[in-house]
């Protein structure tokens, strides 16, 4: 038998209108009572597996100690593998989910994947009435076997490492001076994270241009709380993931901006 | 004392927006502490209980043995009764909401019911300020106390289960040569499933005709993955129930066909 | 060491859509595993800390036994103070968020504030990449700490609690015979919640007059149930927080009268 895992992070596409997350957690509860699941998000926008991952990527250094289970899986019941990954030095951690490059940036910043292997064996699984919802019947028993201490190469073949579906990371560049960014992800406040390091914008100066797409073109101030804005103006914060972000006082950048994720923003120093 | 629970597994029409769901879950956990709460689903329509009573029957065949929770209830403070329902052979499981026909498919599938009591004695309730909230008041205290070994019959007097309110499952019909059905449920991805049973269509071949509300008529096709679909191509696929559902390619059948839920279907072979 | 705690109450303004929920609950269940976490409310509208701290007093009457936290707090990263609350008479409970009123009418129903401090001591706190998300960096490792058993003076300098932030709680009025009151809650059935007390109405008889924005005038009926509300009629009720609220059957009064938080409303009565 390998480790017992008490906790299973669990994040997908299934939004809360229906009962899929609820399913997910009947079936992890019924095979493995002891195990706590922490809903890590659920509204990611559906099918939309960049998104997944960056937010993956981002709260992965977070997660408890134990199995993560991610699941934006537009592939569904097509050749796409499902996989389990283990990570870290002594395979302290394990990472489940789809083979479309959801996991990859999370692996990555695990520190690499030790041991991969396809969830092919059925013992470890439900019977499916139908092919459509693996997180039920594929995934929810891994997870919940695995944090019962079945051996990870238990639940199928092992894959090499390398085979796996690479993630996107978007990353800006420099060109004339300016900085090349695009928005990663627009939270619930409408502060828009760019994929930008405060370190490429030092020595700036307070002021910023922005080029925005619709030919905006927008002044931005760099300032260290939402609280320094006023009204109307527009800032450059650091964010709560050490990251550049456009935010607005108390209201939403991205509408007022009209910027959404994967929007192009140009930085340029304002003076 | 019978015995003890330790999953309580919770669905309504609660919704998110508001602190119903996390005022029971605290009910619960404060009489109950040994006790983990399932959430099964919350944003049910609103006072649809034909809705919930079809979710509750899907999901209650993966939910961890113990306690189910159920409530959609706009008669609360009316005469409807609030009820508890034993089921399995050696009681087992116990389902507790209102007699609305909400419990009544997931009791049928859970074997039927070997005790029912109405939730009348005021010892296993809170004081209620006012009588809106018997989520909170009546059937919290009620899961809790069960969880902790009360008897069903001490929390009221029984009840002869042949006068629990029916639920009303719609079932499809063979009509010349076609099957006449309704949509039963509308994911959050847009597939619709029908009360239509794979075996009914079975030596169809690939092609069916669909009829659909507004006087459409669409050729849709048999497809085992939602990745077979083409842009623009109506599928027809066993859904993870394993019944069939009207589906397309990465986007949402209900709008491209304006389905909803009720809406009628009628299948015929395509060639 | 202070006593340990088994649960934290957790509600804030963070939404579903990203993973804010998620993470406070990650970083909480890596410091103190043994803690549950239960979700009150999240879906509050964005920085309205007036919504969230009328939400608080109502729920705090039925928490489990130990932390609350609460998060609402549109000035993080400016130089508002995170506090921690010690209520009851031997510090049973402690509410903790930011200083700017969200806590106040809770910490009043709960006794009062014994001890007072402010999270300033950074061996309990994570090392913020930016000072926009204090839920996961100061609040979350602060309950989790606490939750473990450590004193909340260690966590930060005592604060006198006179100098807290107090909140508002809008006092209903009499007038020329009538009552003068506002809207505090739409609830996700459109039922709206005044701040009236049942036995400010009482001995009116069951007709009452009710004077609406928009120039309305409509005639409500005192009703205990909403079942007796029949198409088109408004029933003032009593609430299930026992004040009185104007609601509709099976259908949102708060649409039907075009009713939002905050909205003047006065009784009178109807014959």
């Amino acid at each position: 038998m390998a480790r017992r895992h008490q906790t299973v992070s669990f994040l997908s596409d299934y939004g809360h209108a229906d009962e899929f997350v609820g399913v997910v957690h009947s079936v992890i509860r019924s095979i493995a009572p002891h195990v706590t699941v922490v809903d890590l998000v659920h509204d990611l926008a559906p099918y939309d597996v960049r998104q997944a991952a960056l937010t993956l990527s981002r709260v992965v250094q977070y997660v408890a100690p134990g199995i993560v289970l991610a699941v934006v899986d537009p592939g569904v019941g097509s050749d796409r593998r499902a996989i389990a990954v283990e990570v870290g030095e002594e395979g302290e951690g394990i990472l489940v989910g789809p083979d479309n490059g959801l996991l990859a940036p999370a692996v990555a910043m695990s520190g690499g994947a030790s041991r991969v292997v396809e969830l092919t064996n059925p013992a470890y699984q439900l019977p499916a009435p139908g092919p459509t919802f693996a997180g039920r019947d594929v995934f929810a028993p891994a997870v919940a076997h695995l944090a019962n201490g079945v051996d990870i190469t238990d639940l199928g073949a092992e894959v090499d490492p390398y085979t796996l579906r690479p993630g996107l990371v978007p990353l800006s560049r420099q060109e004339d001076g300016s900085i090349v960014g695009e928005v990663l992800w627009i939270d619930r406040y409408g502060n828009c994270q760019l994929n930008v390091d405060p370190a490429e914008i030092d020595g700036w100066g307070d002021a910023v241009i922005m080029r925005l797409p619709h030919e905006q073109v927008r002044r931005g101030r760099r300032v260290t709380s939402f609280a320094e804005l006023g009204p109307g103006q527009v800032g450059l914060i650091v964010d709560s993931y050490g990251l550049v972000a456009i935010a607005t006082e108390r209201s939403s950048a991205a509408e007022a901006l009209r910027l959404e994720p994967g929007s192009g923003v140009t930085l340029e120093p304002g003076s």
